[in-house]
């Protein structure tokens, strides 16, 4: 029973479903180890420990359930769930209970989840800080908006928790607590029942200490669940070096991270692994991501904004503003701009390239006082729609975790699991391979 | 004061503008209608009076709030809103109190509409009816998923209603009651707040009694005022008649529907009126729409299936068991090929034609005893997410009125009204070509 709360989600659901393991004896390690570094993590929204505990009994001693049979999972305090307080990261939803799980919640559920509780989210999963604290070390941020996720599952809370991202929310704080996080295609995961943000970005993911562990929980929240299982390569893929038009902004350790993903990519690649530039159509991406987040955000947070104005941070009220004054003119020809690049960025993979492998983050999660980090290495991604996954690549000068993003062609879910799980293999440092 | 509820939206609006009318007396008017008709057209799932009179009352003594100021509007009761019970037609949530508005329902109020009531909907926007009549003929079917708000608007209870389309659930209804009904592009108006059936396929939209108003209605709900001014036609459009493969389920009444449409739409087109086939591409729409819902809403559902499944209809759950049964691989499918033959649609309008005219539904509105009509003329064009506009084109044997509808290229609304405009302009009949 000692230590069940360092399984991963694989290795624990392969010992739940031999009835090895007991869902109760794995919640209860998961809630000890919660209740060990809680009070510095501050990952936790709410628990429901409760409710999870007499799920686990049951789970223990009812039939198989499917494929997250007794796994207990942190849900992102954006996701509605119908028996845990929901607050959006706002105090204006400090007494909400919805009605109804979300879609991907109630997936999770069917497939044997036991949700354990909600995870702390920044405001409406934009930038004003929750109170969660990087599990490397407590001075610096976890990276936002999915803050309570991320640092949860790298802090052997819980093996699998849900995120988030609109504009770089999954992908900054994998890289920030060093484990894998796991944007898919856009639209593969339903966004009903989640604060909707921004209606052309809003991708659902999850985070997991291993490759395969985030394929499962992806594929429990789409019921995709041929996800679950991830296949070998049938080719040697065609990998490139993408640093994007905002690489003056990586730091040292980034470059670091990158020049090491290189070496393990020229070992699985079809080919020398070379540096790609985006199609010109992609000239602009970051800021067009940034203008349509902002003016969809001034719609979908109207109604806040119209009863709640003092209860909005002074951050996001500003933020609500500047969106409402971008012309519908503007935006419009945003969302035309991201149609062709996504069509060029489709001839680019169908033509060129398997996978891209990109910086997840400009570097090291930044101390907490200077915010989340910034999202402008996954902005141009998430405009795109392109599945995405953080692998850890070691460690940077302070000893924090420092991420690279594999990239593959949109739909390509399953194949980029299987890309990702080749080359963590084939990374030089034995503890970072065990992310495969 | 007489008479105020047979404006248009559009007059009412341009009255309430210049202070001629007042939001008081408009409303009080709608209220005496409701009054008179409600007890044979069950239109309401529930009306806020009070608290629309006070919003009256404060919008009359205030500023000009903007496109809808003072407009009493009729919600879809799939919407949520924060002041009326929200019960997505399933006795599931018959004491659901959402926390906030719908998305589309806080742009509506931002623009100054008082939101009058919930219309009744189908259980969960499906095809279980609910209790609404034909205001043309209460033995008939209003047509369904939309069924209130479409009967709202024609019965002059109020100017301007809110739908969804899934499957066929704004234009046939439009169609049946005879009225104006305005489905936009795909992803036009946030589906935020909205009880999700189908990601793929869900697309929020409005009645009306004329063009102009379901321009305005989804102007506000959308937020591109543009649609809110109708431009006149730079060009005479190219206009062809899509029959669809569906055609042999057409009844006369739209077969003739479909012969007047064709001379309208000579006087204002380009060339003669043709016939055109859909690409290749697209055979199996229908079936393509069909399987995708049922698949969708099997997982959408997930959490009241297994919640409350007495609670479902007989007919409901044995579709959620139908969806459920659909291999994910037939899904995905279906998803690429639905893209595809997206992308053959784009060329045929970039290339060939600017307006598509085909039927709203098989024909009249049929007996309510058997259901809210085939929604079969409608999958295919919901599938390719291109909007819709459907226009009446006077009665059919029973006395019950037939429409068309006039579909334009993605993302080409604001022209799709231009030219539904010059169409009904065109119409022999002068009660018809009033919808202009």
């Amino acid at each position: 029973m000692k230590d069940l709360e360092s399984l991963s989600a694989t290795q624990a659901i392969k010992a739940l479903a031999k009835r090895e393991i007991k869902a109760t004896n794995l919640l209860l390690s998961c809630l000890d180890r919660i209740g060990q570094k809680e009070s510095i993590v501050k990952a936790w929204a709410s628990l429901g420990k409760e409710n999870a505990l007499s799920r686990a009994r049951a789970l223990d001693k009812g039939a198989f359930q499917g494929l997250l049979h007794g796994l207990p999972i942190g849900v992102k305090d954006l996701y509605d769930t119908y028996d845990l307080p929901t607050s959006y990261g706002s105090p204006i939803y400090a007494n909400n209970y919805p009605s109804a799980d979300a879609v991907s919640v109630a997936l999770m559920r069917q497939a044997g989840g036991i949700i354990l509780g909600k995870t702390v989210t920044t405001e409406f999963a934009t930038f004003k800080s929750g109170v969660t604290t990087n599990p490397h070390h407590s001075k610096h941020t976890p990276g936002g908006s999915s803050s309570g996720s991320a640092a949860a599952v790298a802090d052997f809370m819980v093996p699998l928790a849900t995120g988030s991202q609109t504009a770089g929310s999954i992908i900054r704080p994998a890289s920030f607590c060093g484990i894998v996080g796991f944007k898919p295609s856009f639209g593969k995961v339903s966004i009903a029942g989640i604060k909707s943000l921004s209606i052309t970005l809003d991708t659902m993911g999850c985070f997991g200490r291993t490759i395969e562990d985030v394929g499962l929980g992806v594929a429990a929240m789409s019921g995709d669940h041929r996800l679950a299982k991830i296949e070998a390569l049938h080719n040697k893929p065609r990998i490139a070096i993408c640093k994007t038009s905002n690489w003056s902004l990586a730091n040292k350790e980034t470059a670091t991270a990158l020049a090491v993903a290189r070496h393990a990519a020229e070992i699985i690649s079809k080919g020398a692994v070379a540096d790609q530039k985006l199609p010109k159509t992609c000239d602009g991406l970051a800021q067009a991501q940034s203008r349509i987040m902002l003016s969809e955000m001034s719609r979908s947070l109207a109604f806040e904004h119209f009863h709640y104005p003092k209860k909005l941070s002074a951050q996001l009220s500003k933020q609500l503003i500047e969106g409402a004054q971008i012309s519908y003119e503007q935006y419009a020809k945003d969302l035309q701009f991201a149609n062709r690049a996504r069509a060029s960025m489709a001839e680019l993979f169908s033509n060129e390239i398997d996978i891209l492998i990109a910086p997840s983050a400009t570097g090291e999660a930044p101390n907490i006082k200077d915010g989340t980090g910034d999202p402008i290495f996954c902005r141009g991604w998430t405009l795109l729609g392109l599945p995405c996954i953080n692998i850890n690549m070691g460690n940077g000068p302070n000893g924090l975790p420092v991420g690279i993003q594999l990239i593959a062609g949109l739909g390509k879910d399953h194949f980029l699991l299987s890309a990702a799980r080749a080359f963590a293999l084939a990374l030089p440092d034995p503890v970072l391979r065990d992310q495969a």
